[in-house]
């Protein structure tokens, strides 16, 4: 989130610099920011089932027999998860929001309310950078029907970002990973590695606001700066699989697929064999590792952040699946073994044993 | 949070140092003590409404027909919100989780699941001061039957938590703070003034561990710094106003009399008359100031943090008011006023503006 002066700040007229008093001012900027919100929209609120909500000590809504309530938090920090000065504070705002929806997705479940909890260093409270954040969140959550309900604000020195998604499904028709079991197909939305080579770009300096315009790369960066920053949680695929309870077993990909495939089998108590060979890659990796001499793949094996979703499915369940949802679509990349046989991979005549390469906060 | 070097916390079997390779150790390590927490307690899980927990993607519970749903999140930095080296690493977990359950408690709700996202500085990833702040929370959560469900883990470099509890009441029983009305009286749980003399206390160096035991003050010292360290939320009467229909509005003091008293002044578009020779002092502040020559009643008028319930219940109602709850008394401090009257309050026989002076993170 890059901070702005006030001065300066004066010739954007739809982001303009907030000088938050007090907390009270911050209350009155997030109502008038819902209400406009809603006023621009065609955004139509589940019908009577929020009470009350930013203002109050706590935000209330109503339950509903026969439902489930599914709800998750990711906390972000400065420097460790995003690097202010490489995400515009909107995109912030998306990511934010866009890791929990990713998560409700994964239970097979629909994101119905969000709250942010936002830790704001003093260079950022005066500036437009709040707002732009809070821009950036609410246009991803009117696109799927979701309400921010609440949250807290307190000072920090590095801007930390906690947030949290309720969604909802029918009882006991929640995905968790532990359903998965042998002879069950591994299926993965949308393509793999596209983040990871995003992550690279903005390590190695790339900036979406400063790319030259005449690089031939220019277009493939941009792409993949963007998987990075604004990734696109799979809210329709996972209401598809939950709701006609077509996956044993869900996973987001947030930790890259090797990690996240073996939360899945630990927690299922199976194995898998996965085929290289299938696993859908990144047409923009392919293309920018053709040119900077790269491996696609394994960018696409141990890569985080792509928030696609990895599932199980029953053979009897498979030829009900989508071909696409929302214009994504899946792939086959591997079945479901008996736990002995461990985690493995098949390239061409070889197999290896897939070893959990992603993300972990605690090895990092 | 203390850091304690791995070799010496050997000694201290009970709070022994774990290490945490990776973030699935750190699930196990959850999970473990979750299943300690429930063997040795006569705690009731509420049945069967907990789907899944700790380990999946989102938590998941089931929803019941005829209530509502009370969210809360509430945000603690390190060094702006506490100092690490003044609360003991139980203490904090135990007040983490106890701003939130004030919060609960505010609305008139009962508290039930609960969620913590940590961010967690690299000095204290290998020490017991996880488990023991684990130890704290867990030890709360049990005394009201909450269950830990939840939560995100990062790093960070200062320690940061976002504590997030869940409750429910009877569908549209939840207790706002728009609901007072002119004519109704003013009520306060408790004795004001003890956490911001407890606050004083740390800013002036002095430490639980650290008492000297000849000295007369050390009881009282000890009292206030665990009156700020060890808030104790009124959930007992949070439950019994709501339950019972008695309160009209009702906040909960976290910053401070004279702020909060407007914040459900302005939600409720009232104004409100207290009488300062009623406000009902924390007996330790009055006897530690008479000590060292400081106003208690400024404190018990601003200092925030007591966590002591502000509400208003009309006069009908207040003939059904129970004396004490869970050994806490209940004092009329005042009346709800029309707005254009104003905030006042009455000492003696003058009558001033009663101006917000509380804690406000946006000002100080």
């Amino acid at each position: 989130m890059k901070d702005e002066e006030e001065g300066e700040s004066e010739g954007h007229p739809e982001a303009s610099a907030r000088s938050f008093g007090s907390e009270s001012d911050f209350i009155n900027f997030l109502r008038q920011r819902l209400s406009e919100s809603k006023e621009v929209s065609s955004f139509i609120p589940h019908p009577s089932s929020l009470m009350t909500g930013i203002g109050d000590d706590a935000a209330v809504f109503a339950q509903q027999s026969g439902r489930d309530t599914v709800i998750t938090a990711d906390l972000l920090v400065e420097d460790i998860d995003f690097i202010r000065d490489a995400i515009e504070p909107e995109l912030l705002g998306h990511k934010s929001l866009a890791v929990s929806l990713s998560d409700i997705a994964a239970m097979g479940a629909g994101p119905r309310w969000a709250m942010v909890s936002l830790g704001i260093p003093r260079d950022i409270w005066k500036s437009s950078s709040i707002d732009r954040f809070y821009q950036g969140f609410l246009d991803l959550a009117k696109r799927f029907e979701v309400s921010l309900i609440g949250g807290d604000v307190s000072r920090a020195e590095k801007l930390v970002i906690d947030s949290i998604v309720l969604g909802d499904c029918a009882h006991r028709a929640a995905v968790v990973r532990s359903g998965a079991q042998p002879g069950d197909q591994v299926y993965v939305t949308g393509a793999l590695g596209g983040s990871a080579a995003g992550l690279k770009l903005v390590k190695q300096g790339a900036r979406l606001s400063d790319l030259p315009t005449d690089d031939e790369d220019s277009h493939l960066v941009a792409s993949l700066l963007l998987r990075h920053l604004r990734p696109e949680p799979r809210v329709g695929w996972g209401l598809v699989l939950g709701q006609q309870q077509l996956a044993s077993a869900m996973i987001d990909i947030s930790d890259g697929l090797s990690s996240d495939l073996h939360h899945l089998c630990a927690e299922s108590n199976v194995g898998a064999i996965i085929n290289s060979a299938d696993i859908p890659l990144d047409h923009h990796v392919v293309e920018l590792c053709g040119h900077r001499k790269l491996d696609p793949l394994i960018l696409a094996l141990n890569g985080g952040e792509d928030f696609e979703l990895l599932f199980t499915v029953s053979p009897q369940n498979a030829s009900r699946l989508p071909r696409k949802v929302d214009g994504i679509e899946l792939t086959r990349i591997g079945e479901i073994v008996d736990a002995a046989e461990g985690i493995r991979i098949r390239e061409g005549s070889r197999v290896w044993d897939f070893e959990p390469r992603g993300w972990d906060h605690f090895r990092s």
